[in-house]
């Protein structure tokens, strides 16, 4: 089970904290943004995309010797997660992220604007004073490609003629994008071949899709929703999800989703509507086409591991990718 | 007067337009991002920026050498400067810019806030792409701090307390840096010395100074203000600028002024109390003393040109010296 390879990946992961909270350190200004980057720094995230980028890292021949720029890199990494969050929070409006109140929330939108650009600067400052010249210009796209994602997502909100490939873009932007930038990084830091390279940026891609449509189920799927508790914020919001989408390609389930869709638009949208939203999504096999697409790319996801050299890590690359899949599986 | 050096920074001026235009490309998604992004092209600033760091780029060996990519990083400078601008106007909730509606008035502020990062994120990438690898971080510094300055402004609204150490301050970060950067990206590549590149930083640092404390001047001294127009924006949204910092040193004037604050914080400022204002800054001396601020800067940056090598640029950097500030003085 590798647990050497998991020991030291462990180790790694405290120095990125340790990379994390140098990055997010107070410019002792005496004012807000000191506060609201130590807020930042707690929010503890699953860290995924720092630890694809560890986990990619391993299989080129200069790993160790790039051991700790890896460390920096993958904290580098995680801050454009964050700097994301920040600006989309404030497009959500969202109160809470992580159980904690966002940065719009407690601070204000416009501290939120700066603040992510702050993090954004952050970023760039490190990125050519640390010499990541050979992997810089692929922050700047993915950040391109992010603010693209989240655009085409805003575009598309309440229309009913938004279709499977459109949001398949956008998830691109808004998921997928950074989880390969993740193990891009790792691979041309380590001196990967192209070859090795391509193969661990398919698999950031196919883990991307499965992660952001795994979350799209579980809206759907958790405990949570079940109890018909504060769910669906993305179709309150007018974002229709894979499960959705597919649900309104079923001729008998379309028009009570589109009535669905007006109602959420208006701001009517109840517990009862939320029930009949699941019922709808659940009897027209949305939720299970929904459900074969994030097997399909898990599936994808391991036959690129699969295509791997062999190397330790890849059998945690596997078991990491098996348990987002059963998160959902489970339920 | 060198009109040659006139002319030819006039065919620079052009060449930095088609790069401009070619950064604010349409995506080719045929969505919002395109048609923001035309719109940023189509309004025209002064581009005082992208002329800083040409006439910087004069006094350096390699000048004749590097002139197209002068041309591309004054293009990037103006960048950042519309990139700020963007997200300014969404915390100002700003309805025109220049005479045409800002981003976040045609678009909202959601997409107002994707389409500053898609900016930012584009300079990134062109950074690195085109080996500005030694200005880079200057860059992302420069952000940082424009972020820092703007994060300050918003502290210090509405404050009675405000010291005219913080003013210069918060415009440092809001209008000296980036000058100063386009100064220093000038001199760096066009292998300036160390020496000559710090006249450069020095005379943007005080240009930028001189620029914003004109600019409040103005607010009170233009023909608009004469005729009681839609003046004292800042005021109104509780920035206190140097006229009145000043005004409020005087033991006569603070109280008065203090109250038209607290209207202000209320928003019940109107054309009475705005006369009420500009009245109270005129008599005790606060406008008389910020002006005498803005001459200092002035004659720095005068003299900052002063101890360059000689070339015939130079004549050029004291007309526009002359010329910005003497507008206010006229006044």
């Amino acid at each position: 089970m590798n647990r050497y390879e998991e020991a030291e990946l462990q180790l790694e992961m405290e120095k990125v904290e340790q990379e994390l909270s140098d990055y997010l350190r107070d410019p002792g200004y005496g004012n807000a943004v000191g506060r609201i980057l130590r807020d930042l720094g707690e929010s503890r995230g699953k860290r995924l995309r720092p630890r694809l980028l560890l986990m990619a890292g391993r299989y080129g021949p200069l790993f160790p010797d790039v051991r700790d720029r890896l460390c920096r890199l993958a904290a580098l990494v995680e801050l454009v997660h964050m700097a994301s969050l920040v600006h989309d929070d404030i497009v959500d409006d969202a109160p809470l992220r992580r159980g904690m109140p966002t940065t719009q929330a407690k601070y204000g939108k416009d501290m939120a604007v700066y603040a992510g650009d702050l993090l954004l600067s952050r970023i760039v400052q490190s990125l050519f004073r640390d010499g990541f010249g050979s992997v810089g210009a692929f922050f700047g796209q993915t950040v391109e490609t992010m603010c693209l994602g989240e655009l085409g997502q805003m575009e598309c909100r309440f229309r009913e003629d938004v279709t499977v490939r459109q949001y398949m873009e956008n998830i691109y932007g808004k998921t997928a994008a950074l989880c390969r930038l993740a193990c891009l990084a790792g691979a041309a830091e380590s001196g990967c071949s192209g070859e090795v390279q391509t193969r661990l940026e398919e698999l950031g891609i196919n883990f991307g899709y499965m992660f952001q449509i795994r979350d799209d189920l579980l809206d759907f799927t958790s405990d949570a929703a079940r109890e018909g508790k504060c769910t669906h914020m993305d179709f309150r919001e007018g974002i229709l999800t894979l499960p959705v989408l597919y649900a309104m390609e079923n001729e008998d389930a379309r028009p009570g989703i589109v009535c669905l869709i007006r109602e959420a638009k208006a701001g009517r949208f109840d517990e009862n509507q939320a029930k009949r939203l699941a019922e709808l999504v659940t009897s027209s096999g949305g939720l299970r086409r929904a459900a074969e697409d994030m097997e399909m790319y898990a599936e994808r996801a391991l036959s690129a591991v699969g295509n791997l050299p062999d190397h330790g890590v890849s059998d945690v690359f596997r078991r990491l990718l098996q348990t987002k899949r059963s998160a959902c599986n489970a339920s």
